[in-house]
């Protein structure tokens, strides 16, 4: 199994994704796709005159401030012109997709915060009425359920909170990892506009000297020692997917020919825990 | 089973169906939700500078013209904001539901018109760069899947074309009265923001004397005596319906409580084929 992830950022075509996907499929590969849309939801916000608002947590993290008329429209193109533009896509190139947010059949679950810490304008401010979680459980019953009759789920946030059965907006990343260690996936492919992680954002993205090829967790070396602003989130959940089962996490560039097999093939950040580390991590 | 089909239309509250629906569910009955949306499509789309148009075709039936962005929009609003809102509704009642449009599995297909004939101004024209269809088969594989393992689907359009397998404007009612069809149900409930079909338009929607209570399909009156605008579209859906193996089409209100069940129980207009009437008509 190989998971996807497909940023939601400026600039990225679904085209050579959806060719590469359906190829792998009809190979005989199981390929799960989590999408994004974070930049068309702030041009829709902006046009419908609820424009976007992002704060930093305490903890240093970027996130969207999502209140019910944002969560709302983050559904109309997360899980509306998005998906479905996905899920036509494939349908075109042979594949039986099927589109679900994490609501659908409770896909990604897990508790919901309806207030949020924040620094703003360099003081600690709590914001209230957010509606925004944290997938702690993959459901994975409607997925198996279809991929044992031919079906090819396509996934998407928001997701669903555990006890008040309330949509959340979720960190698509995150949740892509969760889905990965659930079915112990051979590798969670992180597409999005860089060619992975770089270690100076100034340096130019298409220079290869400027790409971390590798990060291996077992050594000493600090993870985060490159990752600014999103990226932080990025290597979060690849982290948390390689300790829970996941073999390789790769970061790579969605706009080129084949991104899924290319990334497999080498290019990009490929995180991971090499063997001889993991078992002194095992020892430790 | 079921198939219950509420409008788009302004003024109607989800909240008395999903009550009624997730109830039924829970003392064993099987129902299917067809859902529309075209009230906040309007909405949407006058916001993101794309406002609705409207044709007349020459047959006398008013549609949407449905260009690309138009399909956009109508996908935003369709399999996002409503979709999903049920979804969550249903969720909170304690239902297992999975929200899809006709595209996901192809459960709705059929030819796409690219063009459309219109009186426009009294005049015949010829609009190009529409994506509508009409839905001559339901693929129930995946619905039967899901209601298999204990999920409930919920439905809406747009559909996907048969041959290109591109994402199409469908009209609802008439999606709904083909999935009665496929499913021979019961019944099929047509909800809306009026308590059926009414005599006179113009003459209250509270007078119960100006309901039309029943349109027996073997009379020889014209079922079509009362339609106007877009209720000629829900009568030739229920007729559809009724020659498909429905036993059943009824047109009633959304707007009371236990809707499904009080139009169950007699309320709204009945369309149906009296029994004595049916082997005149299957002699003939």
């Amino acid at each position: 199994m190989i998971i996807v992830k497909i940023g939601g950022s400026k600039g990225i075509d679904d085209g050579p994704l959806l060719d590469d996907i359906s190829a792998l499929i009809k190979s005989g590969k199981e390929v799960l796709l989590v999408h994004g849309g974070s930049e068309e939801t702030n041009q829709v916000a902006e046009a419908l005159g609820h424009p976007p608002k992002f704060v930093t947590s305490v903890s240093g993290f970027e996130s969207r401030f999502t209140d019910r008329r944002t969560l709302e429209i983050f559904t109309m193109v997360y899980c509306g012109r998005r998906n479905k533009s996905i899920v036509e896509g494939l349908q075109q190139r042979g594949i039986n997709a099927v589109g679900l947010s994490g609501a659908d059949g409770r896909v990604f679950e897990g508790p919901i915060k309806t207030s949020v810490k924040v620094i703003e304008d360099g003081k600690k401010k709590v914001l209230r009425g957010d509606n925004t979680g944290k997938v702690t459980k993959v459901n994975t019953k409607l997925l198996d359920v279809l991929r044992e009759s031919g079906f090819t789920p396509v996934l998407c946030p928001p997701a669903i909170s555990e006890e008040e059965s309330m949509m959340m907006n979720v960190d698509g990343d995150r949740a892509a990892a969760m889905l990965a260690a659930a079915y112990h996936a051979e590798a969670l492919v992180i597409l999005s506009n860089v060619p992975g992680l770089l270690k100076d954002i100034n340096a130019g993205i298409d220079n290869p000297d400027n790409l971390v090829e590798e990060i291996d967790l077992a050594s000493d070396s600090d993870p985060y020692e490159f990752a600014k602003g999103r990226m932080k989130k990025k290597i979060m959940g690849a982290i948390e997917a390689v300790d829970s089962g996941v073999e390789r996490v790769i970061l790579a560039s969605a706009n080129v020919q084949q991104p899924i097999s290319s990334a497999l093939g080498g290019s990009g950040t490929h995180i991971h825990r090499s063997a001889a580390s993991a078992a002194v991590s095992n020892a430790g």
